[in-house]
């Protein structure tokens, strides 16, 4: 283990809390406050939608304020918020936010995938930038009155979904550095199609060192704002170089970290048969992602043989532990990598060709249809229960119809 | 040197760079717009003001787009800004700012101090965070307007100012993690008093290993948003250890980086009876402040003998290094420590009486008036310089009376 690894201690994050008056006003669904709007946008044809670039014709807002607690819920039409040209988020970056997809069946039942997850992520990150925390179960309801409301901006067709953004903002007066008097919770949604329409189309990575996505310490386990602009100037690097998207490499080891904004698996064929999925561990410096998780679950129901991946023939162990670039790129010469692929909330599953490393490119093989053959026995598996076709406890019913 | 600091190479992080198309308009001065307010705000007594929390009756915006470049820079009423919800600042954290204080002389004549630097560094900062750069001067002159329209607001009591707050946020109205095509600039200006209205006080220090500010490959050296909100949490635990600030502390070895918001300098008196005054390199985790800087040269030019600073008898050598919390701890158990503090635009000098340090408190030398030798020779030579009662090329002129 290096010096770097050494100095990332989860429990130390951990220990990462502000507590506000407890006593004060949670968020309470019963309070929810209604306006239509009275000018229905038309909704664009599914084949035309860009991802993230179309929103529904209402949104949710929560005000929070330090001697009042978590306000009315409102759901009001979608348009722009007044914000004080003082005020935290503008300068000091205090925000949290979310990525969650609502999905539509054919019967017209609205499904969320694990919400859950998302709810008890948002109140972490909301801790580690000292904004409120909230009950998540009651932020989950008038998400849900806000989803039923404009379920008719999701797509019908296969693969599309509702992608739902709740943020938390600091929208205190002041340009001091300090913890918060005010902030702001609001949820938007944007109908999306699949990310890959015409089949999977596995992307290249630049493995980059010049900068990092996180680093031990650092916020980089937390969905917070302040990871993702910093990664814009590396991506138009990378295109530059001609590649799609950054492999996130950390410390002089060059370990392999996160793929653009997602995280990260390896899957390498071991001398005994076995094969081997591989993530790098939630030691601070990773997202805990919901989609990592699933990933994780899926494949190991099926390394202990409780729910078998159809289609995945394979021995399979699941590890969470540090790769290196030289791993990678060893087992790429001697024909033992099997597949490297991105997981995230947006895209799923996002199959890697190759790595840009070091002046050369490391091939990654990528299997019939772009896909290896792990990614996407997991992959069918997991959009099935997202979309509701694989019935499974991690769905969660918005409507019926 | 250590593993991590191998890493912090600034050719790496000057390679930073976005270029946009450069045949489109910069910012134009000569088409700046007036909409004067029409119901001016009372200005409050001095003695009631607190950083950061009262703005003058007018601001200033300039709004960017990616195929119009810069548009018309307006001066108009304070008020709210009306954003999207979708828009990048409030996801990402794409947001670059600056700190400059306007200072009123006796005779009405208004002074800024050093503001090339401060248009300088935003545009380094835009760069890395992939908005888009600017001229500088162009500006610089319709700031000018701004002040001198608002010039009433600039407190006439010794020690006050009107500090400056220039800001340009990611305004792209879509959730995808993108270079912008829409970006605003916008200027406040806030009323400020001394910050040690009744003489220098101390501040203690809780040296801070379980978080960082900034990490090699990071954005440490940039003014940039992402660097402030994560310091809240780490300063809150601070303060309930009964310290005022954070020093933040980096790698295994414990470097002193920065203090809260202020770059850091140290004074040893060495063997041979010469002071040293140290300040950690600009190896990209360290902000290149504009006080830092000032204080850099002041103390040069004193140790070159190009000009004295008076009350300073000592031989003085000045050197951009690295130190650790070991090589303090021994100073200060030597009574080979003169003195610790901070240095930034809202304080000027921030003196340091003491450093909670793995469970016990570091005790640092702070001279008589709360204020050591060094510092306080080079802060009068820096205020005089800052109100203009000191000329100096690094005062630049607002408007005469």
């Amino acid at each position: 283990m290096s010096l770097l690894r050494s100095l990332r201690s989860p429990s130390l994050i951990r220990a990462a809390h502000v507590r506000y008056n407890s006593s004060l006003p949670d968020i309470d669904a019963k309070n929810l406050q209604f306006t239509r709007t009275s000018n229905p946008k038309p909704i664009p044809q599914s084949s035309t939608l860009v991802f993230g670039k179309t929103f529904s014709d209402h949104m949710l807002t929560i005000p929070w304020n330090i001697e009042a607690g978590w306000g009315t819920p409102e759901i009001k039409p979608y348009g722009p918020l007044a914000l004080d040209p003082s005020c935290t988020v503008l300068h000091y970056a205090q925000t949290v936010f979310e990525g969650m997809k609502a999905y539509r069946q054919e019967s017209g039942r609205v499904l969320l995938f694990r919400p859950d997850m998302n709810m008890k992520r948002m109140n972490s990150s909301a801790r580690r930038i000292a904004l409120p925390t909230f009950n998540g179960n009651a932020l989950l309801d008038v998400m849900k009155e806000l989803i039923r409301l404009d379920k008719h901006w999701i797509p019908k067709e296969p693969g599309h979904s509702l992608y739902i953004r709740p943020t938390l903002i600091g929208t205190q007066k002041a340009v001091g550095v300090s913890p918060p008097t005010d902030a702001l919770l609001f949820v938007i949604c944007s109908p999306v199609g699949p990310y890959y329409p015409k089949g999977f189309k596995p992307v290249s990575l630049y493995g980059t060192t010049e900068y990092v996505r996180a680093s031990p310490g650092g916020t980089g386990a937390y969905k917070l704002g302040v990871n993702y602009a910093p990664g814009i100037l590396p991506q138009k690097e990378a295109a530059k170089q001609g590649y799609a998207q950054n492999l996130w490499l950390h410390g002089p080891e060059h370990y392999l970290t996160e793929v653009g904004t997602m995280n990260m698996f390896v899957v390498f064929r071991k001398d005994n048969g076995t094969i081997e999925l591989v993530t790098p561990p939630l030691d601070g410096m990773i997202l805990p992602g919901v989609t990592r998780d699933s990933v994780l679950c899926l494949a190991r129901d099926h390394a202990s043989g409780k729910h078998q991946l159809p289609g995945l023939a394979d021995r399979l162990v699941v590890n969470e532990r540090p790769v290196t670039m030289r791993e990678v790129k060893e087992a790429s010469k001697n024909g033992k990598l099997v597949e490297l692929f991105g997981a995230g909330t947006a895209a799923v599953i996002s199959p890697v060709d190759r790595i840009g490393y070091q002046g050369e490119d490391v091939h990654i093989p990528t299997g019939e249809g772009g896909m290896g053959p792990v990614s996407r026995a997991i992959w069918k598996e997991l959009v099935g229960r997202q979309t509701g076709a694989i019935a499974s406890d991690w769905s969660v019913v918005v409507c019926d119809s």
